[in-house]
């Protein structure tokens, strides 16, 4: 297995490989690619797509004094297992060594963690100015595709590239047509007329910002490759070579949906199918869906808004045609798809951005400047929030609520069964009252019987279980957990706390804090996110000066990494144990 | 006086002008401008420079029908007194009424609160998109330029409204050859470009991500503009008007020094000198510039990056040209200032980023994801942080501690007088330890002769003052009210209070707060920001299951708009009384 993959250790090793070799190590490493993708999945259309690209970037280039920077870096894996990293795909045993993104800890050809699109440039551009500034000469070069070129950040960065480096810098424009879904944006239109005129076409957007520009068509060809390469190595000013690749090339379904296949879950190769038992319950995102799908029906002036994660909230391409002209995607852009949203409000649509949480905090400025200032009542739905499900470092949702839930004038709500969750995003929709952020819950849907109020305009606390001398108020995903601990504390010290489903996590509700004063010593509060700026300190802060004692039970300010949610909620303190012994000592 | 301005009291009026009336009008717009600026100050080039197109604008749309969006509205005091508000211009006494930027709350020809750049694009795509969906057809323009072009915003919006939006959408590019200093980037040079070839040169980055474009170089000329816009009135597809302005026009020192005039401080118009007394002490700015311009010389290393507002933070042209290639001006851009030092950090140049606390937040995934998680120990010195200087409801400095203190490994220390600031600034850039932010102080030089610690790697307080009873931990700008507040309580309550200059925004000393127990019932934290996700609560959160109280003091969680600093500590309960009433109760 693997013959010539099993010789590399090292960039050194590709160096001396005569071309037939090289296109056999790309064989090796697809091979790879589907030991590990078929049995964890991972990043799937964007790595079988560059496979060639980073062969020839290797072999033409001399990493680590040359200085490679992988936008988002889920489509590394081909660099990875060229810089000694192979294991990590034909080992099973060593899956879980390799991070799937770039990773300095791994190795010293990775620059930076990286997880979040459009950042490469930017980065890179970083690199090169420090570079000249040290009177050295080694290329750096951004590698970006998959719709990460409309971010705000590569933007930017693009504007400065063009025109502030006076020396090497080159970007590679990894063009397999596809964003995530499929492309939005001028941008595309302008690398499809660049692709069907073979680069030669008058209009040009890199030429326009200054770049020298170069095109391959065949940018899954290693001898074409190397050719391009080898042109702009050691160039003294910044270019782009835009290569023209197939996303999944190698594997037929991916070649062919290139959307469901540009993340994929452990698989079966024969059958494309996936491995995993999804069940066929209803899942928040299904539900999200039906919502959405129901309300366009019914009010013309709902607007769907995505910034090109719809299949991640649900909205896979059968919804979004059903949507029509109520839906747009406005590509990887979180800044415009809230701006925009702040916009419509202003004109009397009724906007919803459906992202995920950790996509959510680059837009951090268009919510407090171009919302919330001007208090127009958009709608946020979130996947993603909370420890549960993203857990690799670069995509943790558990810092969403110490960033929104300070913004003055934006609310946001944290549903904890089915009803909530469904009463709280019809409101959101439909509310003209504050810019309302709702999270999508992360623990599966919960449908135990309790309703939901359907209007959530005052902050108002809601106490599920009226008890005595510990107050547990369980935010959100913590909710369960909340009803969890209360029976713990019934049957191992013989009372009843009280519940609170306190719904809104940006604001407290300071009456029913106030009663808790006459027959509690202690409040606890739990959260699915960090506990600095988040909910809990609310709490506490207000509080602080009274007889009444408050733990804040939640996550320390830190950037965990590929953890197991079990010993996280351990290490985290969040146990029965825990509050036992907390109520032990009131 | 303003014999035309004075017949126009809304848009309607102005249709009704013949060219030669209009040509008065501005001048009556441009001696309004004049009777304003000169006695208060504010944006000063851009107004001058857009009367023309204003009065255009207004001429051929029919507002409030047609949408204007002013990018940053620092440009919008023309279309301000033709929509009924110039006696905020003309009559001293209204001045106050007028808020500089677009309001809603003003006039319904207003139709955001905006002050940040790069915003009118992605806000007008909403309206647009919002109009569609209505089946209405009124105009949709966005109006911009000062550099405003290359923030992400922008450019995300420019992508989308160039391919997505099959509808009216008429974007004027106001392009008056400046940013806030010089322009940087691609954009601008192909701006120049198209200026020099009259808009016909082949690299067109407009055309190149789909607009329809038009060019003006008569961009001062009321019927050159009415003619152009014109043509583009009720278009059905999306364009841009590339205008040819000057900045300052009319003012002769405003045309010759661009930068110094973009923004004024009250001024005699016959000679064009400040009317305010600066005094000729040192300013924490030229503290920084000068600590800036001595340690390019010795370290090689360190690299200087503004988002486009050097002058604000003292980085006047001449300290620019001495840094030479240690200098590096992005533009406006934030997400590129703050991931480009990342990058140079991590080659292992020591970068800095100057620019203003309220523009940072622009950047908070390139702090979080790029920098943070990496850990790479860029420095950042912000200028305008706090409640004190800048006090538009857009520009407000007191958020930047509730979104920055919350991220795992950033630091954020706050000097609390000229020794701690220059040690402070002098450790950020040279350590290696975490991305560190240095908020510059906003209530003046202070050199009172206490001593600063060299090293901030590791957290700790510093206890200043020894006391009993209660203890004041009073943090960066509000250090010198807590000094004020220990006299208040040594004279009023006959006991030494204990004095605390935590020195970190971001963190807390437990070893310090845990000594506190032994003698003390009560501790007051103060700060200079919002209360929600700041310092105080991360104190109060850390004492809430112990017998110490706590009290934090700072601002509620609120959009505030132009109020006097000191009615302000006032209405936030930031006095020498309320802090006495809660040391009596203890």
């Amino acid at each position: 297995m693997y013959p010539i993959l099993q010789k590399v250790d090292s960039p050194a090793d590709i160096k001396k490989l005569a071309i037939d070799e090289l296109n056999l190590l790309a064989v090796d490493i697809r091979e790879a690619l589907f030991n590990r993708l078929t049995k964890i999945g991972g990043h799937c259309g964007p790595n079988f797509g560059s496979v060639e690209a980073e062969i020839a970037l290797h072999f033409v280039f001399n990493s680590p004094q040359d200085k490679f920077v992988f936008d988002v870096s889920h489509q590394s894996y081909a660099h990875k297992m060229i810089t000694g990293r192979k294991l990590g795909y034909i080992d099973d045993s060593k899956f879980q060594e390799d991070s799937g993104y770039t990773n300095p800890e791994e190795s010293e050809h990775d620059l930076f963690n990286v997880g979040h699109t459009s950042t490469s440039i930017s980065l890179a551009t970083g690199l090169a100015k420090a570079r000249d500034l040290a009177h050295k000469k080694e290329n750096v070069i951004a590698f970006i595709g998959d719709g990460s070129l409309s971010g705000g950040e590569a933007l930017e960065a693009l504007n400065y590239a063009g025109s502030e480096l006076n020396s090497n810098f080159i970007i590679i424009v990894n063009d397999n047509e596809m964003c995530i879904a499929e492309n939005h944006g001028g941008i595309y239109k302008n690398l499809k007329e660049l692709r069907d005129s073979r680069g030669k076409c008058e209009k040009n957007f890199f030429k326009a910002l200054g770049f020298d520009y170069y095109y391959e068509e065949n940018g899954n060809d290693i001898a074409s490759l190397i050719k391009i390469f080898s042109r702009v190595k050691d160039v003294n000013h910044p270019v782009v070579v835009h290569i023209h690749t197939l996303k999944g090339k190698g594997y037929k379904p991916a070649e062919t949906d290139k959307e469901a296949w540009h993340w994929c879950a452990p698989f079966d190769r024969e059958t494309g199918k996936s491995t995993v038992d999804w069940g066929n319950g209803e899942s928040y995102e299904s539900l999200t869906t039906n919502y959405l799908l129901e309300k366009a029906k019914q009010d013309p002036k709902l607007l769907v808004i995505t910034p090109a994660m719809p299949a991640s909230v649900g909205l896979y391409p059968e919804a979004r045609k059903s949507l029509g002209s109520q839906y747009t995607d406005v590509g990887i852009a979180e800044e415009q798809a809230i701006a925009m949203a702040s916009g419509a409000a202003k004109y009397g649509a009724k906007p919803v951005v459906v992202t995920n949480a950790t996509f959510l905090q680059r837009s951090y400025d268009q919510m407090a400047q171009d919302t919330a200032i001007n208090n127009n009542a958009i709608a946020v739905i979130l996947n993603y929030s909370g420890f549960q499900i993203l857990r690799d470092v670069t995509h943790l949702g558990i810092f969403i609520n110490s960033i929104y839930s300070n913004i003055p004038n934006v609310r946001v709500l944290a549903p904890t069964n089915k009803a909530e969750y469904l009463a709280m995003i019809s409101y959101a929709i439909d509310q003209n009252d504050h810019p309302t952020i709702v999270l999508m819950p992360g623990n599966g849907v919960i449908d135990d019987g309790r309703m939901a109020d359907k209007n959530y305009s005052e902050v108002k606390f809601k106490t599920e279980i009226a008890g005595e001398k510990v107050a547990l108020i369980a935010l959100g995903d913590f909710y369960q957990l909340g009803e969890n601990f209360v029976q713990e504390i019934q049957k191992k010290l013989g009372f009843t706390p009280t519940l609170i489903n306190p719904r809104f996590a940006s604001d407290i509700d300071t009456e029913t804090l106030d009663k808790l004063k006459e027959n509690h010593k202690l409040v606890i509060t739990l959260e699915d996110g960090i506990v600095e700026g988040g909910f809990g300190v609310k709490v506490a802060n207000y509080l602080s000066d009274s007889d009444l004692k408050v733990k804040v039970l939640g996550f320390e300010k830190k950037f965990f990494d590929r953890y197991n949610p079990d010993e996280f909620l351990k290490d985290q303190g969040i146990t029965a144990e825990n509050i036992l012994e907390l109520c032990s000592k009131i």
